[in-house]
């Protein structure tokens, strides 16, 4: 496959004390998808710097590209933009263009703590946003944003054009209410075996007391994902149960 | 410190797609928290076999224990119990055991797919548990559950008891509605370094139109939890902002 790759590395605390919900990975996956990128790992870390610059260089080193999330204010606990100079080996020094946004947009309120948001890696190219006077940055195949979901949703945006392309994964669902994934997994495995260029998940969900199945097929091929989600259709008929086709529900695996 | 230590690998061709939002590592990671083990990092890879296994033995090492999430019913895309056996180079093989509990309460249903829920590394303790005759497994110090969260719940409760025990990481928070973190920075740095055995974290959020920050510190050391967040609280209310003590507030970071 041709599809260029991408990892998505958290700095995040808050996400492995369990004080925050991550809703940034749905949004990305979803939106690399469309564009035919490949996401193919996702890294929680905590706020220590050897971490950081350790899972940096090696997800920058592995995929295509690299975005990051969280660690980006003013605040102390807020290293991410230190770490990838240091990952990068380069400077971590005032972006005067940066700097003088902020002075335009802020006036007195640029105090020293608003200036590290204005201090990136040398070399650093600035994500200026809709969301936010701060930018994210890019350096190399890392991207830096922000963990606040509307200004991470922002700076994604502005990098989106930018983002090189593949052809778009489309994803073709079936779901089986009543169904057990045991009664259908032989039938399964052959309409996997017979559409090799696909992937074909099995999902299980439980809605209110009622169990459900959710069969995913994902691939670059619309023509052979239709076939197979045909097939799968016939499947869960042929068990009694009625299949509706239609969006991917969401469930857990 | 010698608090217990815990990695998750979520096993997430699911998660990776953007299809389903992930909710395991949140449940996980506050319960985890309670008991004292801290979660050091959290993994999303696809159901690739040498991924999963490559995953599994760097993280096997690196913490006290493992939790995975995902990839062990009964389909062909089911494939983290074989990788688990492939980890720790031992047979996956029929445990007689979990094999007679499941013919027991399923009779002819169990059929050769399902028999796959039955089929652990040789070693595996099940994990029995109150959502699913199909149960988890242990091997060593990885513990292998389901991916949808209402059978991952159960297995983790089933777990919980023989898990070891740390000191309680707990936590205090405030949060100032109409505060901004660059004007507050100096101040918190400063609370952060006269109290060097907590967290102190700043966690900015936006609710409908407004901006606020959360001021969270995290250890096991609850007296100077408290004493911090009163710091942090004048801190607030020198800015002439209304501080709200209380629950930690989701918010992203």
């Amino acid at each position: 496959m041709s599809n260029p790759t991408a990892a998505i590395l958290i700095i995040g605390n808050e996400i492995l004390s369990g004080r925050t919900q991550d809703v940034n990975v749905q949004f990305i996956a979803q939106r690399l998808a469309r564009r035919g990128i490949r996401l193919e790992e996702v890294r929680v870390v905590p706020d220590i710097p050897q971490r950081i610059i350790g899972a940096v260089n090696e997800l920058r080193a592995a995929y295509t590209m690299l975005f990051t999330t969280g660690g980006i204010g003013p605040t102390h606990d807020d290293i991410t933009s230190a770490c990838i100079a240091a990952a990068f080996g380069v400077p971590w020094e005032l972006h005067g263009e940066t700097a003088r946004l902020m002075r335009e947009a802020w006036g007195e309120r640029v105090n020293a703590a608003r200036l590290r948001m204005a201090t990136m890696p040398r070399g650093a190219v600035p994500i200026k946003n809709a969301a936010s006077i701060a930018p994210g940055f890019s350096l190399g195949n890392v991207h830096v944003m922000a963990g606040v979901p509307r200004i991470m949703q922002a700076m994604f945006e502005a990098l989106e054009p930018g983002l090189p392309e593949g052809e778009a994964i489309e994803m073709r669902a079936v779901h089986g209410v009543g169904v057990f994934e045991g009664s259908i997994a032989a039938g399964l495995t052959e309409i996997q075996n017979r559409f090799p260029t696909i992937d074909l998940g099995s999902y299980p969900y439980k809605r209110g007391e009622v169990w459900g199945v959710s069969l995913v097929a994902k691939g670059t091929d619309v023509a052979a994902l239709e076939a197979a989600i045909v097939e799968a259709t016939d499947l869960i008929k042929s068990r009694g149960i009625e299949a509706v086709q239609g969006e991917p529900q969401s469930g857990g695996a």
